[in-house]
């Protein structure tokens, strides 16, 4: 389903934004390694899209085909699904809706019967197309210009899906793949999970979903997936008006709240109170080491960034270290005299590039610190995105060996100097106490690890 | 001391991004409606800053003087202060650091008695200057172009008060003051919130502080002020190591976290657990009219963010109207036969500007409906910043007569739509939970004002 060869696009149009051209247009564009072949009834009129020649079936394709697209009408989907079984296609992605989601059920049956008889799997129906960052495949009609990264994101909503590609853009977040689940008629969540907890180029799954349809297997697989790789679920319909929207949604039966909150916290995953979190959270465990120790040490040049930086690491249980007094020693060298080499370590408002990498690296030399919070609290004296610089460049020479979250507040200079971190791989925020929150996801998740490790 | 008509900047130099020079170049560069004149006591030599004639004294100065801005070095600062009070200035700001935050109380103590001695009132020492829009004043060494607007900001912290100028900026919130009260020798957080109470550019204040001095002065001013306007209140050293923490920033004493948060409940004073919350409740707060029935409705075009946001209201305690058959009739007028007239009002995908406009005409008009949330999830077939233009008219035409707030998610077009819903003075938020929390802070003051103004 995400490493296929060769592509085709059943329903491919030469209509500038329908459905069947963004497709064939974002593959393209996208730089897809592999090959494409638009699949259009018309094929004698159209003859090619965006250069591509056009076939009027996948039986007519010369070459063998790993992954079809289909966005059609309904009544003609399970033609196609079964032209592909007799093509020996792989797997389906079936865009087209109007299937169970509206009532459907038996034509949405069919499609998985004729998918299992020719050994298919088969996504959806009702879905937005996927997008795999392994082989530059962006087969949605969602937006073009994704960032590739390490952030596997599974939406059950087909809607909601595509504005948060935008969003991982906005906020630009490295994306390794994005899945629409849509109507789970064969392939789940669950599935997925299960592919992406084997796959190198993904480091942490983001789930969106409304509700489970097969509430064991989840468990089992979450299970088995959560000592491998982060699993961080934004559920909603966790209200009982919210449950109620949900089921007139996606037709979901949302449950108990409370329970599936107990089921989570069992296997491991971690739960998110909204998409805002969520991004935040895997931004950080996608691009954290394991966590050797547990004491923290906070650096800033700010007194008061670094006050409600403490606040956020008691209340989100990260334990801070108090600092020997060798350790103290190491970070007064890189400070004036009215610095503290307490923790927090504040190399006070004057604090450059070179006494932020330095302070740094005596950070993450140093065994008997866990993991580092970096905080920068905006100045008229000194330059942001140099800095931000230096501090990568710390980081980079210690050889990533502890997690870090870094925090820069201020304007439009801040803002940039956290874009720059965030395209290195370093987890940036704009409030300190998001920084700590997604740290804490961190904490979390090497707990959940380290637990389930110990029972096997 | 936030209205004078004539401010003398005491240390002003001719030295680019020296502090004595950027609150002169900020001063006339925002454009202040009075009338500037730049002390240095080498005024001979100097002659001008930036086109203004420089004195050596606030003495030599022809005119009367309102406000004087003190940044000079500590040991001359007791003596510029007798100078004020002999020309008869109204109000001084002293910027100087390296009064009472370094232990030097006693000199502190002798700027109070010769303020006291001439009727003067001082803000500081160790502040970052004065912002307030009603006469275009940026007295400060922050940023140059902040957004007028409702909010007033006073921040005890001056660095993190500098920083989150910018952040206001970057976030486009306008702010109508913004003071650092920096050691408060003698005007302190009470004070200021009695002026801004009564200051008709002021919507909703916002303090940022680590410690209160006189508790009982603090709660009283806070009571007489909660009724005419909501405050949000940031407290750092909340947690036991934050108030060690906060002891070595400011020397502030916290106290206990519990006490303060039972005391700031009883008067009706907003407690945000960050600033990215706090700004996030004073856009709200400071654009909101007054609720008149509890009840909200949501109205998207998007199943997925219509249920996230059904469950925010369920944790925020914002109850959700079940429409009566009459309302769900009018809804349906505006929607195809797919979508939900219930609550969410769900308008579908396609939902063009013309039926978000036909849909909220409804929503303003009943009055049955206490506050409206609005969302949009961005879709390929329309277009966002459209779309937030007809909600802007609508609820323009309504007379803004309910608290709304609008969340659309999605990629850079929804960043902008925000951006232009924010600048209409429509509270726009990044995530439907942020909306619905926002909304949920103006429920609180509601709720407090009607009480307080109950218990008269």
């Amino acid at each position: 389903m995400l490493r296929p060869k060769s592509v085709a696009v059943i329903g491919a149009s030469e209509v500038k934004n329908k459905i069947g051209n963004v497709i064939v247009t974002n593959l393209k564009d996208y730089g897809f390694k592999g090959k494409i072949y638009p699949i259009n009834k018309k094929a004698d009129e159209i003859k090619e899209i965006d250069g591509l020649k056009v076939y009027a079936s996948v039986k007519d394709v010369p070459d063998d085909i790993d992954l079809a697209i289909i966005s059609i009408p309904a009544p003609a989907v399970l033609e196609a699904v079964e032209e592909c079984g007799e093509k020996g296609v792989k797997a389906i992605d079936v865009i087209s809706s109007g299937f169970g989601e509206v009532g459907n059920k038996e034509e949405e049956e069919k499609l998985v019967q004729v998918a299992k008889k020719y050994g298919m799997r088969l996504l959806g129906p009702n879905t937005f197309g996927v997008y795999y960052a392994g082989n530059s495949m962006n087969a949605t009609f969602g937006p073009k210009d994704v960032i590739p990264g390490k952030v596997a994101f599974i939406s059950q909503s087909g809607a909601l899906g595509i504005a948060l590609m935008g969003w991982t853009i906005l906020q630009q977040i490295g994306m390794s793949a994005i899945v629409s689940t849509g109507n789970k008629a064969e392939i789940d969540d669950a599935d997925l999970m299960e592919w992406l907890a084997e796959d190198q180029n993904t480091n942490a799954i983001l789930l969106y979903i409304e509700g489970v349809k097969d509430g064991q297997k989840f468990m089992k697989v979450a299970r088995s997936v959560v000592p491998k790789k982060p699993v961080v679920v934004i559920k909603a319909g966790r209200s009982q008006r919210g449950a109620q929207a949900a089921a007139s949604h996606t037709g979901s039966l949302a449950g108990s709240d409370s329970v599936f909150d107990a089921a989570m916290k069992q296997v491991g995953v971690l739960r998110a109170s909204d998409f805002g979190e969520a991004f935040d959270w895997v931004k950080a465990l996608s691009q954290s080491p394991t966590l050797k120790t547990q004491e923290s040490i906070i650096v800033t040049n700010g007194g008061g960034v670094g006050v409600l930086a403490t606040d956020a690491c008691e209340f989100n249980h990260i334990p801070l270290i108090v600092p020997p007094e060798d350790m103290k020693q190491e970070f007064m060298k890189y400070m004036p005299s009215f610095g503290s080499p307490k923790n927090p370590v504040d190399l006070t408002g004057g604090a450059n590039e070179k006494q932020y990498y330095d302070a740094l690296g005596v950070a993450f030399n140093d065994e008997r610190i866990g993991s580092v919070i970096v905080l920068y609290c905006q100045t008229a004296v000194t330059d942001p995105v140099i800095i931000a610089k230096q501090i990568a460049r710390a980081y980079e020479e210690s050889g990533r060996n502890k997690p870090m979250v870094t925090s820069f507040v201020g304007g439009k200079e801040c803002d940039d100097a956290m874009k720059w971190l965030t395209r290195a791989g370093i987890p940036s925020y704009s409030t300190p106490e998001q920084a700590v929150k997604a740290l804490a996801a961190v904490y979390a998740w090497n707990g959940y690890k380290e637990k389930l490790e110990a029972r096997k």
